[in-house]
């Protein structure tokens, strides 16, 4: 039996000033900060301990997996960065308030953007300075690969063949993994695991700073998932990602 | 032409508390973390970004990277670990304090154990709690491979594989390249690129948290190196490393 355990990154900066974030590089608050933290002493608590650990190009998602190393005393594994566990791209939304953006386009049409499974928000302009091919982090990348925009199907169809290719032949080779990512590149790891549909994982809210385990059958089938510590607590950091949706 | 910066981690716990450290995985102290923050300071003043960090397997130096990571804004860029890069391992010598060996077992046999190129200190026993067996990081090493002693000659032999089979091809594709690790580990590197013999080596002080910088050319031969900043600060901190040394 395996066990994979996933970290949502803590509250970032942007999370605070109620902005479309995206693949936008916010750090953390001093509350996302410490959401890791507490995160890591779960992980103690419980006795876990990791061979290997994957996270994004984002620093909001980087810096949790520091604290979490740093509080687990485990500087040394081996870490894998992807853009393919980046969050989704919210595409010219990026930066934008997301009260305002509500006021301009109308409630119904961003609920769309945000919620739906499969309709992209409005694409970046190829001149836009924030397209991401102006960053060297994505030089790497072709054109078809780089996003200007993503629905969450779209996240998920970039997420998963790292899945496939890097993070199950570890996890099937014995290595005990940890993942810290975003709210929507792990939705598209919790769709895969737990066999959800489209419509249901566009309503599943990840809480930030818990660690959420799998026990993986051998041939990694999920067995069971639960959050770390507090299920209450759990449940109710969960209810508040979905609020924070709505009010949006 | 290729540029290559070296960084020695800043002050340790355990050169403040004057202990033999070797693979002992104590973290830096306050000052340790400022000189690792100047250092990334003097690389961001001159321009410098990297496309990719070596470090090793101790939080002295993968914490001294982090902070340069952070002070550069460079979160996102691979970090490789290894144990090829750790500290020289100083065997059986390993958290005694320097003095106190010294009156034991004579400057003149203390001296021999830490300045000369080829003899190795006093062996770790297999069943010595300190034994690098016993740490998980160092598991997938073999026996033959897994120090129990090293001399700067053993350290040397251990650290340039790495070098050849993975450092020297990414810098020749074009790879801009930090490696962040220990006074021994980056004698090694030196002594290769600067083509010195066994003696002078041995008398090399390389200074904590100051960017060594190589400029190499397209067959990746020194053509040039230096210590960014305040050149007579540099002389004067690679002068302090020495006397440190002598009282040992």
């Amino acid at each position: 039996m395996h066990k994979l355990v996933l970290i949502r990154h803590g509250q970032s900066e942007w999370n605070l000033s109620n902005r479309f974030t995206g693949w936008t590089d916010v750090d953390l608050t001093a509350q996302g900060v410490n959401e890791a933290i507490a995160g890591a002493k779960l992980l103690l608590e419980e006795g876990f301990t990791f061979d290997l650990a994957y996270t994004s190009y984002l620093k909001r998602a980087v810096r949790t997996l520091w604290l979490v190393q740093e509080e687990m005393d485990l500087f040394w594994i081996p870490v894998f960065k992807t853009w393919r566990l980046n969050e989704r791209h919210y595409g010219a939304l990026q930066g934008l308030n997301k009260t305002e953006t509500a006021a301009k386009y109308g409630d119904d049409q961003v609920f769309v953007w945000r919620r739906s499974f499969d309709t992209p928000p409005p694409a970046l302009e190829q001149d836009d300075e924030r397209h991401p091919a102006n960053e060297p982090r994505y030089a790497s990348l072709s054109s078809e690969e780089l996003p200007v925009c993503e629905s969450l199907k779209m996240t998920i169809d970039r997420t998963m063949p790292y899945w496939f290719q890097t993070m199950e032949p570890a996890i099937r080779s014995g290595k005990r993994v940890l993942i810290v990512a975003h709210g929507n590149s792990l939705r598209g790891l919790v769709k895969y695991l737990d066999g959800m549909n489209d419509e249901d994982i566009t309503k599943l809210n990840i809480p930030t700073g818990l660690p959420l385990v799998y026990d993986l059958d051998a041939d990694l089938k999920a067995i069971r998932r639960y959050y770390l510590g507090d299920q209450e607590a759990a449940a109710k950091a969960a209810e508040a990602v979905a609020n924070q949706a709505k009010g949006g």
